[in-house]
């Protein structure tokens, strides 16, 4: 087993600050992130999408932080988007004195304007999620529905309770999927469920999840979150978190490469390097018959990471 | 409910032009497309090929059309490639003269002599089918070989009837995939049933093709048509035609990009722009608790679209 | 049924060559593989990867092997790398000298310096199986552990035995996936499994492995090999060699392209050119009720192929 630093040692200057719609808590090395907002179903709103960015963005580089899991408050993960706004502005938060196109997304993501008046909230967290070098399992304790169900998916496990729903009810309000879904719920169910269930727009069971892969495992509700950390302390106790954060890395973007060669450039680099350093301690440790004491911490990636730039 | 144009109203031009391998009814906004040669177990020819382009191409801009269902007359789905001429022309209607290169097709796809001549007439149907606005159900009445089945892999949702049966017979004639199926069909059942199903060319039965995600459901032979224009009706009626076209198109294109910033761009600017039309219309028919009067057609397709180009 | 050719007439010289780690049997033009360590339970290592190399870069020019069947000896598969030298040395084979970056594994990957020195051993087998023009089936008659595992996720068609065991342990000692595995699980059991088994590090056993599509079929022990080779018979025998690569290239390479016009290109040219030989042969040998003689061979392949140079 190696070491996660005990809570108290963690630099508590960015987990404590107060949040208004989600709130976290650091307990062996796991950060629990939880959608609070149980008087509205947690449903989502501007401010906790820019809380949970900020969230993911800090927890990939705090090595106290070794795996995340998130959950919501109350009965329900969460519930979509917050539609109940006065009506006199944009339902979803967006600029609508701007004519962005194709070009401004691709040349200016960045820009304030472009960052806050046009781009789905929901795809800046799971962008943020996806850029995490930690292990991330949803606790699905309840409903998610709309960018409640999408934002699950760049999550790495998804562990549902057996009273839980998910809607991918876009089509249902004239709009389109959200939260990078049309790039993750084929990944994740295949086109044909992710045509079926978007076009139906009926909510999806339990079992039916299951089936299909969209959930990795069914648990009563009372369990969810439990099972949930317990995964994330598997994923990530007694592992070198470059290590970890390496894989979760190379799964999500060299599977979508279009070509193994892809692959295996990063995965060379990535045994070359490790084979010096945790990966050597690691196979000592397991010829030795003995628990490895790694040292290598995600917020020092080796030179060669990110790759992808 | 939002308003499908009466039958009566359709631009009949296009949809009642007489063909001959193929029979087209539009009903309640269903255009259902059915493989007309019964006594040839509706095999497929290039007249068919030429008549499905044309259709799909048609009603994809057609707003009377708002899903598409595609069946077979009489006790097959499609036999495959009509493979009954009289040996003295290619068998797949293709100009022996010629000597055609991957620069021909890169270059001058639609050059007459490469369009008529060289390309893969199921795969010139199966990417106008993709290129569809309107969602795609195959009511797969019976058996489909070869090309009867590779075609349906464009199509979203299959309904297959229990007597369907189907066959990736390429390799048994010393041909190889067409209709774009080593593009689909690992994509649709995955890699390795993708790789045993053609290997093998032996006939996939129902359960097999269920379990393996190949089809979406399995009903009695007379309930197949019904259910899919049930699917296509669900999946179109009371909905944003806008919206159903940019899932679907969404739903294919993103989720084959390398890195999920491609689907955030694209939703971005679906949902900035749908939440100042058909989008801001659903929500407040949510909230008020009544039935969206969706006005956006698919015709006329926001600025952004096609996005690809 | 065409005509492979008897064993006798096999260019012996690269086949009986006296190999160390891995032994080579060619009976009815199925070529048997066998991990040759059992005292090791067929633990890799650095002369068993060139081997390997060499043996499936010959075996895809060789006419007279039509498909290839790897399995181990003894009880076990493949262990996963040979971890059990004198620690002097770095344990995957590695020169610790260099300090490799992407450009040099994207510029100079030939480079002896780096094809030997830095490249994952894992990762230019499963290359090299990616590559081969011939059906491709893994016999898994036992445990198969990191590289044990990784390298079968590169062959078609997977039939294991019932005490087989699936181990993707890679986290536990501290190093990544490698043989290409983060471009090939996610393709061949979904994203999702690809990260919880990953993560887990635990073994999968048959059922699980069965459920998810790790592997295509469970038998007991003694009938692995002899399924397996039937297997690979049914993919060959009675096929144009020729047809057969084509599957196999665009399969894996087709359904990885981001639009399925690339897939409907190639499709083209192999209909196009296969009409005119084996395929012309295939159809009239159909059409007169008869087996085909075809004549193509994979060691001449038409003039597009490979395509993607």
């Amino acid at each position: 087993m190696s070491h996660p630093p005990p809570v108290g040692t963690l630099p508590a200057t960015w987990l404590h600050r107060v949040r208004r719609d989600i709130a976290c808590a650091l307990e062996g090395g796991i950060l629990t992130v939880t959608l609070n907002r149980p008087e509205r179903m947690n449903a989502f709103t501007v401010t906790m999408a820019e809380e949970l960015v900020d969230v993911f963005g800090q927890a990939s580089e705090d090595d106290a932080v070794r795996a995340i899991v998130v959950t919501g408050a109350g009965r329900a993960f969460c519930a979509g988007m917050d539609l109940g706004g006065d009506g006199s502005a944009n339902v979803f938060g967006l600029d609508e004195r701007q004519q962005p196109t194709m070009r401004d997304l691709d040349e200016r993501p960045d820009d304030p304007a472009i960052l806050r008046g046009v781009r789905d909230t929901g795809g800046r967290v799971t962008l943020a999620i996806f850029d995490c070098k930690k292990p991330v399992i949803a606790a699905i304790n309840g409903v998610a529905v709309g960018v409640g169900a999408t934002m699950t998916l760049a999550m790495d496990i998804r562990i549902a309770s057996d009273k839980a729903r998910f809607g991918f009810v876009f089509g249902k309000i004239g709009i389109v999927p959200d939260a990078c879904a049309s790039w993750f719920l084929p990944r994740v169910v295949g086109l044909p469920k992710a045509l079926e269930w978007t076009y139906s727009a009926e909510l999806v069971e339990p079992p039916e999840a299951l089936q299909h892969g969209l959930v990795n495992r069914v648990v009563p509700t009372l369990d969810v979150l439990a099972e949930a950390q317990r995964v994330a302390r598997q994923a990530s106790h007694g592992r070198s978190p470059v290590s970890v954060a390496l894989i979760r890395q190379m799964m999500y973007r060299n599977s979508a490469a279009a070509h193994p060669m892809q692959a295996h450039k990063v995965e060379s680099l990535g045994i070359f390097y490790a084979s010096q350093s945790d990966g050597r301690e690691g196979v000592a440790a397991f010829l030795e018959k003995r628990e490895p004491a790694f040292r290598d911490q995600a917020s020092r990636m080796p030179g060669y990471y990110p790759w992808w730039t």
